[in-house]
């Protein structure tokens, strides 16, 4: 017999408190304290605003219709997949088949499930780079995966001058030591969260002919994709031969300014896309449909909106408003390539000596504690990287924040006003 | 190296052509030849009108809201938690706690597999009923757990004369006879699909009592439970003993016409539902926000609309109004209970000797045969329920064929029509 029944299964027991809940609590508990909203939330990477209301209006319609509110087939609306096959089929040089090689989730995040579900047997390996995206841990240990990492380099001078995201940098020789018998994926992100780093045509050709070289599954998380600010490849593209063993990772939530839409795709070649849809038809058996309906009216209708044109010069607006801040405190940024994330560099702010932290903040590395520190005495919430990283390695970003610059103006003004607060300890 | 990249984890591989795609794509095929819509289809379980324009209203005014539009909490939106905390108190007969005690999920497909998630370990046993819905198969297996067959035995005279849903059988010696040192959950459904058995709370309190003498987690899955047509027993009202080990599973989709909107909960004690959480926010992260916030206002708002009651009656009607011609055409029927499957007994249809069948059917028990001769031949889908039994057992229900009735007056009437066809196989 079962000795305990309420013990859970060692995938879901026993973690300590994940860094969103932390951010969220301490937000929560400002608030409380200072009357509701008065925190400034630029964790966690949500939308302070809406999606255009081209897209808002067609999930209004598509409310209205019978069968965009039953199920979808599990593979997703032939309407989303035809949207999606033809916006990619230029941008990947190739006809995309849209009811062969392209496949509809429940967000990216389940898309990136299905897909470590698809391939991965106990004990194989997944090689991701750090800092990573906190889920893909979970994800990939869910099918009895192993996370293998490898870090991405801070610019040597980061502490002391702003920087481009772009000098983040992957060592080859570490990558390849990486690679073991056992390396059955990889995990790529551009444009990169948190770091903002977009990888360039030749890192992605390296990484891609090593993968090829080894035949290891590349899984592209390009969720960012119609953001970044100097020229993005897309790993799809790179040569036929890495093309036939790339998953490309997309999110209508990230494009369209609807992340609780939960719609999300992976897009590649037949043979590795039919078990992709085959795990999400025995995860989430199908996917929301009328927010399916309305994202295929979305990709359909938004070049003649022009607002992919808007939506990048947008961002990179909101990214450069809010910037102005450190160039005027004199602390260091690393500059986005693209996405909607900066990190910076805090080693010049020197927190009070005496400054009393919760037990479960002190406990962990310096960045929680900034983080702490932003909420409580300037009302900013930003999330604490070393969270993105193993333990080993976390001393790396343990002086940076990471702030979420997609929210409203005004929003961003507010922040940078708190934000001269920090110059008393500013050395 | 890896040898073979494109090689599929066991767990979605090689499986047979499920049962919705055999009965849908030979649906298509006739819509093909006889025209788009021309098909009757009674196969899937998905609605064929809209939710109540209460519902979608909320749905509209929902995404004009930004928080609506983006990641809900993981656990679910608070106001949705609490509208079914408060729906449920009354019929759990105690107060159940919205932030503890309930939990959002993508579907109770998604719900149910967090649960198996959360709980499972490698060998772990699962008791399932048969007939069984069958994502639970692969629900259970994906964390590595083995499903425990007990069959429901139809009432004997099944084949001969109309008779309840009620008297399919579980033999309780089975049931003990099926646990062992390993099992850990039991799977109830109740209304249950494809039966329409609404189990007696003399059956659920010896199966509760059994599952509390050996510790073992009790899934009640009850997406059916407005549309009960005969008195209606919750598991998790049973005993505080029996309640304890009660996880309950709910659809907002089977509860409001909208399968396709994705919007499921677990509603159970604490010590279980916090792991169903971490499972799921490995899972799917979070659930899409403004269909939740939708759910939230369709539980507020339903009593004040006559909703339930209306839904319950409007369900029996359609239920009455088609099994009517099972009555002129002299074939026996297992009457439902509750929910909106009926099985029919066709072992005095006679399909014509030299009729040629698909090798993907032919290979199949004579179920599947009666499914593809009645969307051949008289443009009426429904699905072969030996497809919710192991291969074993398939021989019990490979007379029987499941039609769902949640469609519109004038679709079964016409279903209605196409069936007097039938007469000329009967004898
Ligand atoms: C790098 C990356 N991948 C995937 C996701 C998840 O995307 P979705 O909301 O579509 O599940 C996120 C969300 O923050 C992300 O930052
Ligand atoms: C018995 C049973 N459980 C669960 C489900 C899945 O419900 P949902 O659509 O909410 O995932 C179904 C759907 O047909 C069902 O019949």
């Amino acid at each position: 017999m079962i000795q305990d029944p309420f013990k859970p299964a060692k995938r879901v027991a026993g973690q300590r408190q994940d860094v969103w809940s932390i951010v969220n609590e301490a937000a929560a508990a400002y608030n409380q304290e200072h009357g509701a909203g008065s925190v400034v939330n630029m964790g966690q990477g949500f939308f302070g605003y809406n999606p255009p209301e081209f897209v808002l209006d067609a999930a209004r319609d598509a409310l209205g219709k019978v069968d965009c509110n039953q199920y979808s087939p599990t593979k997703g609306r032939p309407r989303l997949k035809k949207a999606i096959a033809e916006a990619y089929t230029p941008f990947f040089g190739r006809t995309i088949n849209p009811d062969t090689e392209v496949t509809i989730t429940t967000g990216a995040n389940e898309g990136m499930l299905s897909a470590f579900m698809a391939f991965l047997e106990q004990g194989d390996e997944v090689i991701v780079f750090e800092p990573f995206f906190d889920q893909y841990i979970s994800n990939i240990e869910m099918p009895g995966g192993v996370p293998v990492y490898v870090p991405l380099h801070p610019p040597p001078n980061g502490a002391t001058q702003t920087t481009s995201a772009g000098e983040w940098t992957l060592d080859m020789a570490e990558l390849e030591k990486a690679i073991t018998d056992k390396t059955r994926m990889l995990v790529l992100n551009t444009p990169h969260n948190p770091i903002g780093k977009v990888f360039t045509r030749a890192e992605l050709q390296a990484i891609g002919d090593l993968c090829v070289k080894h035949n290891i599954i590349i899984l592209s998380d390009e969720v960012y994709d119609r953001l970044y600010y100097v020229p993005f490849t897309r790993a799809a593209t790179l040569s036929p031969e890495i093309a036939k063993l790339t998953l490309t990772v997309g999110s209508g939530g990230k494009n369209f300014y609807c992340t609780g839409w939960r719609v999300g795709w992976l897009v590649g070649p037949e043979p590795l896309i039919k078990y992709v849809s085959a795990a999400h038809t025995r995860i989430c058996y199908s996917s929301v449909s009328p927010l399916q309906e309305a994202t295929a009216v979305a990709f359909e209708q938004a070049e003649a909106h022009g607002f992919w044109e808007e939506s990048k010069k947008e961002m990179k607006g909101k990214m450069d408003r809010f910037n102005a801040i450190w160039d005027e405190l004199g602390l260091p940024y690393s500059d986005p390539q693209g996405g909607y994330f900066v990190l910076v560099n805090l080693a010049k702010v020197k927190l009070p000596e005496d400054y009393e932290f919760p037990a479960h903040v002190a406990s962990r590395p310096r960045d929680f504690k900034l983080s702490w520190f932003f909420i409580k005495e300037l009302g900013i919430a930003a999330i604490p990287p070393t969270e993105f990283f193993t333990e080993g390695n976390a001393h790396i970003v343990e002086d940076w924040l990471r702030f979420a610059v997609c929210k409203e103006d005004e929003v961003l003004d507010k922040a940078k006003e708190r934000l001269r607060g920090l110059k008393k300890y500013i050395q």
